[in-house]
């Protein structure tokens, strides 16, 4: 192959030998796409015809992902993530909330992005920032400044969530009216159809990509606190009930009303909304009331999934059923999961991928694709669910950017497996190269460009 | 000429020998007006049958503002001011709400109003303060007190906006409760249908003679900050997306239940609804709700200014374009914002003129009613819609007063330009002459009786 | 004469005929001043040998100021003056300071500066807000910009009072933590010696350039008030006792630990300092502390005027007697201090004319003069009292300015009587030229420059 | 070179040919230093007879640093800096302080300390957070616990100043206790003996490692904006006095007594004492009252330098004189500033280096060298200065460390240049390798370690 020296170009064209195609759910030889420097995204996608016409297309500028065993993706969509948390195992989220420094939880967000984007993830969906207020929007506007390296973000700010129930839990309440604990508040507390109307307005005037709210959590958590209450005396709660469910059910946190105001008032903002749902019950509501995705949803007590689902095809409403967590926090209700997934694809429900990563640590996000594939999902449908699929869960069209495919106007969001993911199930863990609106951050399975540091000025010089 | 020398009298005659009549579009020849000095209003209008009888006529104390290129006017009505705003070409808005001290806007505010008043323009419809509460409804008293030369003002204290929407963008909010930059708030904010007739309420009682609420506006100001949006971060967003329309687009704030509330309430208070709106989306809406006015009206991006323009007419919806601003600050606008002036105008729909002065410079007020000519309307429509146009627009009756038109019992509001506008496109800025309320404020093109000092009693005189 | 056509200079000569000279006491003949309008500075003064000469010298831009009757004097510093009151026979302070808004005060100013600069009064001497915070600084910032004219203006933003003393007077205090009446903070309240120093420097940060305390001030408002604290009963106190004495007598506010402590501070921070004392008793202490200026000393119910007219002497305090006010407030007063003035004048004490202004109407601060001369001051005494002696009471050098008399580098303030004071006892209200730091604002008895209106920009000529 | 093979030990050993001896003032050579890994500091140092003895000591671990144009020091010392500021250039501090976010400043200050351990300074003396509280406490830990690299913090939190002093300028106070804009506070205000004791107790409180407080500042900044108060009006001051000294000085912000207090009361807690002082007149107070160093010193308007010298001489205060803040941001006083360093040196004032960094940017802190030697100080007293001379200003033995020469219990801290100081004068930013505690963070040229992802625990294996 030779290179012909030409003067720096504008555009510049990326050329695979392989690469998954998610609209066509396929796998395609020899694409080559060019993609603008300036302007960050994608314009002109062709595949090649013989590999000697390549000979004489090849610039400086160009890279080259073309070579056995490579192949080329989209960059991938993390649909439910908190860049604000990180594994549960070194520290339950709930001493993250209360006791870390602010300072500290956005030191560990930056090792956090860097992480991701190195893993393929060019795009984050983070669903609220657990007790940091809108920093997450803050962390956004620097990734897209420029000042740290990281996914494109699309944030929820604080979630939203009824009084008196998505708060860190805590026995020292004051008795008299003085005294007692004061933890930071976990979400933005709103009751009632004009209570969530306004709710919905704080959230857009404080920067959210996305409304988030809590449509249902466990509210019994001072009667029968759990694993990761980590401020419950020592003494245990001697005699629970017998059901686990009767225990601390994950219930409703606001009426159909409240949940269709919420979907109302996100619409006349042009935004979408995420419904976290833990059971079934919720997640219905949610649906009905038109959310674009239901989080979670690991629970069926009352047999409703059927229901559900149902009603969520109908709707067109997409399901992030976040098995990474399943598996590190909950793997009780891991067969169960999977065995839903399994019928949600087959009745046709819309899917993404998203691992409710923090829980899981930041950069091993492809776990919750390799648990689609576990669950009998066929390695083409997970990553349209993880590229197409993230892309709808963001927003589609209102996020003003087309990501997650390729075609002209796409971002120029690329990575590269230095395996093929049809024949090697670790092969989304290998990550060979990074690119983010067109400039690259990983080659060859190193970082770059991620440390600069400045120069001295010609002010200095003498 | 004879003078007869006679008692003084509490009436006194004001001559015109060219006189723009609003109430029939038509320049006349030879009025009188009789103005009583004690009341300030006209207390008779007539044609005068020949000059001759004019010489008998003259007493001490009449005006004659009789001679070649002059030209008599009612006093005219800018529908649409905010006298604590200057021109923003000198400093963006945002850093006059957060930054300049109050004295500073308000010592502005006495050169605005002055400069207003000998511009012609008796008659101010301000439409909400920007971050000094009901300073407005206090200076409209100060004026109306005789403490500073201005016009006659109909006040909208704050303006009336959902959460989250209409504030001073603020990257450094506090993360945890303790330090961030507290800014002034620039609205009122209001929730709700309960929540918004609350809203109301505080107006009426704030002192607002006009209701007004932004019925859209563009929230994404955190994620996508444009220019004059002065503390963001020096470093641009890198890639915003291509279509601006998604950046920030201006999206309605309120519900149509709230808008209907708006309105329900203003009317048992007796006072006028102004909806500011950059979009036919919104405008439509609060046409819908009844409201007096329709404010701006920039942008049509869902195709919907015919349906909008005919509901306005249904209603009898009062549009004020604010052209000026649009020429100022949103130049690309412009030519879509005649033409919609044009359709507007044939279809039917009731305009007044109304500069948003202030992001022009106070003084400059006659540039609305020249691009409104610019637009291809006639002078006599201009002329009229900014004299008895902006009298419906500050609520006609339900002000208490009449004022932009001759008749008895009339505000005696009289000026006169030194050129015939019919000929000359810059006639409205050649004010020789200007009285209010029977008081004469500018003779000859110079200012008079402004500056007043205060005389030593006669017991400081030994 | 003939005037030679020249290119504009930056420099331009102000000729009089008849002078009054500070430094000397004395008036001269022929004294011309060149002015540099960049700087508004004094360039040169020197003495005509004769008219013959001037012909020679008189270019465009030379103003003349001689002729018969008229006088040339520095412009003249009104030492004590609060320009957000005015007059107390229109409305007592304390119902300005509860009642008034913000709004009507700044308005009120902005003719009382006004008025001020048109009396021929180029330096004001504000010795604080009276419940405005630190609207006088800002004022001044604004004057200092070019946005409305006055006079240069020293400030003291907030006097500083020990606790519960300077107060606006109120009944209506809630009994139970709740309710009652809230009124705006007349002082900055400070106790002990570091209460103090906290005081003085926030009064620095506030923008002060003179720090005012109160030395005394009468406190038994609440058992005996008095005429002009309206917020009292109807009912008036039965049986005040006889001695008017003692019914309400100023006490001293502050230790003399605590008016050392204030003064040594204000050295630090370079600045003068002003002690209001009603009595000769704290006027004796505020002396001794090293003060400034003692203001109004209208009692000696101790029998300390001797003593105390020695303490200052010793000390260089300067005393400000406010006659203006003395005559319009408390006559019964008024012989005493006449008195008083010709034995301080007599003892070698410094001593300045200020009106407390405010108290009478700003404009008619020439008062203050004649009430000097009726008590027998000779006018080359007053005249530098009211020029030499304001700037000292200003801070001397430590303003960074000089002004009230004749020098190169002095500030420009230069006006001119149509009388000549040694000949006419009202020629001081007979003011018909200012100029301010090289700036004409009257001339020929009538207000120039004062009122500007915005020009129409190019950009809107088509 | 022969490399035995021999089994991983706890300790290494860096070998190098140039070396510069702090405490010898003096380059040597064939010096050897064994590090102990597990603690991080120096167990031993010799020099080697010859190099044959070297090719029998080499083993796997030890480090190399040999070599024609190396030259290897202790890491530096940055005895001036704020890692929460980057250079005015960009945006001016009263910007960062009011309007960045606190997540945008973190997010930078991850950068800066990054860019200072690779610039080779492996030490900072932070003073002052600069409106973030004790925000450097807490970066200073995150460091230590290894979440992100940098320098060892010696942190100030906030600076004392007295009231009204050190803090954001703003215009737009509230009037009347409502609205005006709240910004972050710049410092913790303390005044009088009890007060200052109190306040250096706080500091302890929040994690201070040195009290730092401000002995004088520029208080008229409401008067005389300069510029960088960036929320003043557009409108200029139009006559400032002539003489720049007395349009802003820097004046005292406490009395003797006050610092006096500082200095004892942080000798009870055992932590060195940090005084700004922009003037001499300050600094000789400070000097008197026992301070560890003073900041800055950069005018001399009182003729004061050769007392304070003397003084500084006298207590063993040490000189901080920050020239590359002069350089970048008051260049006027350069000259007289390298004047006055040359004459501490000559007199025998002790000296140390730091740039108050964070006004140019971090990285570029080699800078603050290269002026001492443009100084005319020879390299090895500034090589000195930027080491021991560091580690004293940061405490000496009360930091509980010893960095900053070669000893056995000395942290090895160790760096090696490209160049050879005494031949290229560039050598200081020619940083080719940097340890810190035993750790290596540069390798030729080139940062490693610094970018850490998570790796898939066995737990996701399956």
């Amino acid at each position: 192959m030779t290179l012909r020296v030409v003067p720096p170009s504008k555009t510049f064209t990326v050329h695979s030998s392989l690469l998954f195609d998610p609209k066509k759910k396929a796998f395609r030889k020899n694409i080559s796409i060019e993609v603008d420097r300036d302007t960050g995204s994608i314009t002109n996608v062709y595949e090649r015809d013989n590999e000697d016409d390549l000979r004489l297309q090849i610039y400086a500028g160009d890279i080259d992902l073309r070579g056995a065993g490579k192949c080329v993706l989209p960059g991938l969509v993390d649909s439910h993530t908190h860049v604000f948390l990180h594994s549960y195992t070194d520290r339950p989220s709930i001493e993250q909330m209360r006791d870390a420094s602010a300072l500290e939880r956005i030191i560990r967000a930056t090792s956090h992005v860097r992480a991701a984007l190195l893993a393929g993830f060019t795009t984050y969906r983070d669903l609220g920032t657990e007790a940091l207020g809108n920093a997450d929007a803050q962390l956004r506007d620097c990734i897209n400044r420029g000042l740290v390296p990281g996914p494109r973000m699309f944030v929820a700010t604080d979630a939203l969530a009824s009084n008196g129930s998505y708060e860190i839990r805590r026995e020292n309440k004051s008795l008299s009216g003085s005294g007692g604990l004061i933890v930071p508040r976990a979400s933005d507390p709103c009751d009632g159809v004009d209570g969530v109307r306004a709710g919905v307005r704080r959230r857009v005037g404080d920067g959210a990509d996305i409304i988030k709210f809590y449509a249902d959590y466990r509210r019994k958590v001072m009667r029968f606190p759990g694993p990761g209450t980590s401020n419950t005396s020592n003494q245990p709660i001697l005699f629970p009930p017998d059901d686990p469910r009767r225990r601390n059910p994950a219930v409703p946190l606001f009426g159909q009303d409240e949940m269709d105001a919420i979907v109302r008032e996100a619409k006349l903002a042009e935004l979408p909304v995420a419904a976290h749902a833990g059971e079934t019950k919720a997640a219905l509501m949610a649906a009905r009331a038109g959310v674009t995705t239901v989080e979670h949803m690991f629970e069926d007590s009352n047999g409703l999934l059927d229901e559900t689902l149902e009603e969520m095809k109908r709707q067109g409403t997409i399901w992030v059923p976040t098995l990474a967590t399943v598996e590190s926090a909950a793997p009780q209700f891991m067969e169960d999961c999977l065995a839903a997934v399994r019928k949600a694809v087959k009745v046709g429900v819309r899917v993404a991928t998203g691992g409710d990563t923090g829980v899981i640590d930041h950069g091993l996000n492809a776990r919750e694709l390799e648990l689609f594939v576990k669950a009998g999902i066929p390695i083409e449908e997970v990553l349209e669910m993880a590229t197409v699929g993230g892309w709808e869960a963001c927003g589609g069209e209102l996020t003003g950017y087309r990501f997650g495919w390729w075609e002209k106007g796409c971002r120029a969001d690329i990575i590269a497996l230095d395996a093929d993911p049809r024949e090697d199930e670790k092969a989304l863990r290998k990550v060979g190269f990074v690119m983010k609106d067109g400039k690259v951050w990983k080659r060859d399975g190193r970082a770059v460009d991620m440390i600069t540091v400045p120069e001295f000025p010609p002010s200095m010089d003498n």
